[in-house]
């Protein structure tokens, strides 16, 4: 049994990740950190758990942790995070980092979206958590950076377009939905209740959302080319879950089937991609609630010549701590789909 | 007093009329018919009215309505509505069609997106009714053709770009997400609560929404040459309200705030468009809730060079019956804006 | 035209006469204060507003206000409201307070729910602002305390049958179920969108909730002899009504319509109640959503002899601002009904 | 491995089990039926799952059935149930019946609520599958009469009063509240999106609920005497989840503390029951979403001498298809807890 801790619990990717891990066959959840709640239950501050578990919450010290956990996830908001992930490396802990913190290779991208870093030392040994992508470094990666929610979304929609160079990869726009819960557990006007039932909104968008460096990051990478997307952010009235609908025009010439065909040839295999061909139903996020699926359902409007991708996840699972898992079950050994294998929780 | 009728009005856009008229100081309902419902009381077919009206609702004749009232709004599917239209107007009535069936001027157009048209000979005198494009000849109208709901968003969002010719035609991303109200009262299994609530899904994307001819025909209109566009409706978890989401490139140099000034121009003085600009709140549903507002949020994405614009309204109101009810007030001459000045319901 | 102002205008109730008053026929709205937006504008405050109004907040100032209206609706937190209410009577206008400062009679009942009161002069002067219980009272007040919004819902759900005396006022339960609204505008942890989401709570039940002594005061008066009731409030996933569910025993033999008659002959000719027999629909929310009714269906269990009243009402309309613009209309001599005639916003 | 099928797998209380039972470790699911989608993939008829399975749906045959299947979960409508399942008992397969059809142990109970029984002559071999209360008979048992949605969180909400006699069995009053699902997957007007979303209501109050005789026949055997409920059944605009508030008088003196501790006592060591005291938050729908949890908080209204409960479920898991594997669990050997010790997914 591995030895598991989760800094930062008591937000919502932290509580995802007890509950994954509660049902998870391979590790024993030893460890867990609230700097509120510190000393505490961990039903006391998750009140849903109720007795499952009769962890204490501590005060993070990395050397406390250390003993009493091998390996770590840090889910504390991002600026905060690489001090306590590079404490833990120190201690020769493995880590899957949730923040932002390790997701940009280079350090002036990520003072451009969010400020100057204080570990780059550590930005090399960092591998972007998407098996999908990178599972040989992921294999022997002592720290993986997990993706951001909407980015996982938008990569794995786009992914086997740019990777064989079928696309112009100047058009891209990139309209993604998503549910209040990747807004975090902090209460806020824009997430009071009756502000944002029935309600739905854009925000960030013309360029101003944070995910943004990421993307581009990620879609250059597989492009081998510059790419620049126009990416606009909804406030989806859920609790959970990102459609993105992207647009793209292609550079060949293309129907339906070969689309598809291009999709199931790059995703052979994968255990958590779906495909959705032109006879299929496109995904929606009733799919993928409550699992650590990425559905994915190409098409081409041939009218305009233009592709569009819908691509859905459940933005706390394959958005955050079930990808997170993911990458740990790889990091430490395990089967990949250990503790993940969920089937959507519908209706 | 000026009297008025519905044909069809168990259905959404029918029960919205009445919301609307039974609050209209200018007109009085004196008829109503249902196919199912006729000798009943409105009440019946429409619990939530009570004993607000005492109007037994009557099986469709065109002599006995037109004996009734004499102004007619027609809410029935489109393909039936074209010859119920034609006898009311054969009576002599003005009439408001919010079906499809007058939409398109070109009977080919319709044939393509519906199916055979049998009225032409009406097409001529049916005039597009979007005050903010065809007042003048709404003013002069006997037979109005009601816009669509997604039509409505998507052609005030882009009017005054298309007008003004600073865009590029051959680049229009529309991705526009609609209440569940949009899809009619008739229940079904797409529609069954269960499978909606904390859902989120695309459909008839890549060119197959029927509405796609009708912003094609009207955007082309305005562009004065011809224009593709590709469509994405998307099914939102609430009961109304349309927010549109374009994205189109610009032609010529532009910064926000001539993007903004280029708007306030087109729209000046429209008692019914709202516009933020960039020091504003972009417009979301609870802004439209229960109005006859469109509100416009128009930005430019300097990173990539394109125009993102939002679009909200609420589609039972300025995307059917508010705008249907703002077209009879022309029609009549009654001051445009009677019994359509409703402040949002928020929250 | 008459000069009405509001104190404290940027809550949910405050917001909802804004609504209300502004499709008003018989005032104007001259004045309205904001701690917290002194000195900006009223669209600024209360965004979906947009620029219908060019009214500029203003900071609470007796002489100030007194000097721009004539009639004021206060609605500030309990305990901070009696003070201003003070304020303004002896300035000479008349008011409708929101809040639970007047409501209860004895200032030793207010100690027990809230706290110490600190203008009892004025609890005499106060009338309990329910029209269908006290219109001759509200016709020559000068100060109205407006009812709670469970309290509204219960008692006139209750009023016919402990009037009459034909229930055992031992034996009432009441089940009340309220949208979020309820709670006010300032967000927490409990009423954050992903939390309340699909969820459904119980709340303060047991003899915790503070409307108790309130519906307790009332129904004691209504039955002449002293009430207790049990009620249990919950929180409903939706943003506005409530739906109370109310059980009590009958002291004498009755039926289904004999219960109606009874109801329907303590209630005639009132505009704002609307009941439901046997033969007819429960009322639900959809009936009541943005208008000032009270919808009523009272029923009897003959298997275990209890009687089972449905009350429904808007809670920020019937159940706060709606009931107190009906309050108003009676103390300035308007038609009862102006303003508040609207037909539910359904769907 | 346990080879198990599902008889009518399409319906909501069929897919429940599909998605527990892919997770489950003990059981193979190696047959599913369907009337409507004989011949095709569960994946067609499910679409939600995916490829997950490549079972082929069949038509219904008992000889078939039993050769693939050595345990079955019926999961047809009342009335069509009970001829199945004897077609499956006489084949010698043991069965978990969801249906209403071996509830209720008296034919003339059931004529009452449902209509004539024609396979009396297995109600004596049936046992009702609530194994806080019967779980030695389960253990032994061949057919089990799954409970009922509202009766699992009604019973198990009353259990302890009524078992140990302190309590006034004439005054229970019952107040549910039902998420959609429970009305099944057939679409309807009264469950058409736009007519639930945002609304509430009561339905079949007064005495009109079937389920009514399912729970007075097992409350009476608790109580050792007769007992009759008021039963007030909603609709709550959630998919899953059922909130019962239970009203019920004393029959001595008691505290919020022994309150709490008779619960405990009586459901020591029970794996599906959490009970939550004055000192803790009262159970809601969240804290047992996609569980098979019942989480109930007693509470003492000391100014009405009234006891409250709050009781909690799924209604698809513990009200359905997770007690239905429960059952499973008992009479196969298996560990009771197998497949259903899912941690809440929420939010």
């Amino acid at each position: 049994m591995i030895k598991v801790g989760i800094i930062g619990v008591t937000g919502y990717t932290g509580m995802e990740l007890v509950r994954i891990l509660l049902g998870h066959s391979g590790i024993q959840l030893t460890y867990a950190s609230s700097r509120s709640w510190a000393g505490q239950g961990i039903g006391d501050a998750i009140p849903h758990l109720g007795d499952v578990s009769d962890l204490v919450l501590s005060s993070f010290d990395a050397a406390d942790a250390s003993g009493k956990a091998e390996f770590f996830f840090v889910c504390l908001p991002h600026g905060e995070s690489m001090e306590t992930v590079g404490l833990l490396r120190q201690a020769g802990s493995k880590v899957v980092d949730l923040s932002a913190d390790f997701r940009l290779t280079d350090p002036a991208g990520y003072k451009q979206w969010y400020g100057t870093h204080t570990r780059t030392d550590l930005l090399r040994e960092a591998v972007y958590g998407m098996p999908e992508l990178y599972r040989q470094q992921i294999l022997a990666a002592d720290l993986v950076a997990n993706p951001g929610c909407y980015p996982t979304s938008v990569i794995l929609g786009l992914a086997p377009l740019l990777a064989k160079g079928i696309v112009d990869p100047g058009t891209i726009v990139i309209d993604s939905k998503s549910g209040v819960s990747g807004a975090g557990r902090e209460p806020g006007p824009g997430f009071h209740f009756p502000e944002t039932f029935g309600n739905f909104s854009a925000y960030n968008i013309a360029g101003q959302h944070r995910h943004t460096g990421e993307m581009e990051q990620e879609l250059t990478k597989l492009a081998g080319t510059d790419v620049r997307i126009t990416f606009s952010p909804h406030l989806l009235p859920v609790s959970r879950g990102i459609l993105s609908t992207i647009y793209v025009r292609p550079a060949l010439d293309l129907n339906d089937n070969k689309l598809l065909a291009l999709y199931a040839e790059f995703y052979r295999g994968e255990p958590f991609v779906r495909l959705s061909g032109p006879d299929g139903v496109l995904p929606s996020l009733k799919d993928v609630r409550g699992t650590n699926l990425c559905c994915i359902g190409p098409r081409l409007d041939k009218r305009t010549e233009t592709i569009v991708i819908v691509s859905c996840i459940d933005n706390l699972v394959k958005g955050a701590s079930g990808q997170a898992v993911q990458n740990m079950n790889l990091m430490m050994g395990l089967p990949e789909t250990t503790g993940i294998e969920q089937t959507a929780l519908h209706p």
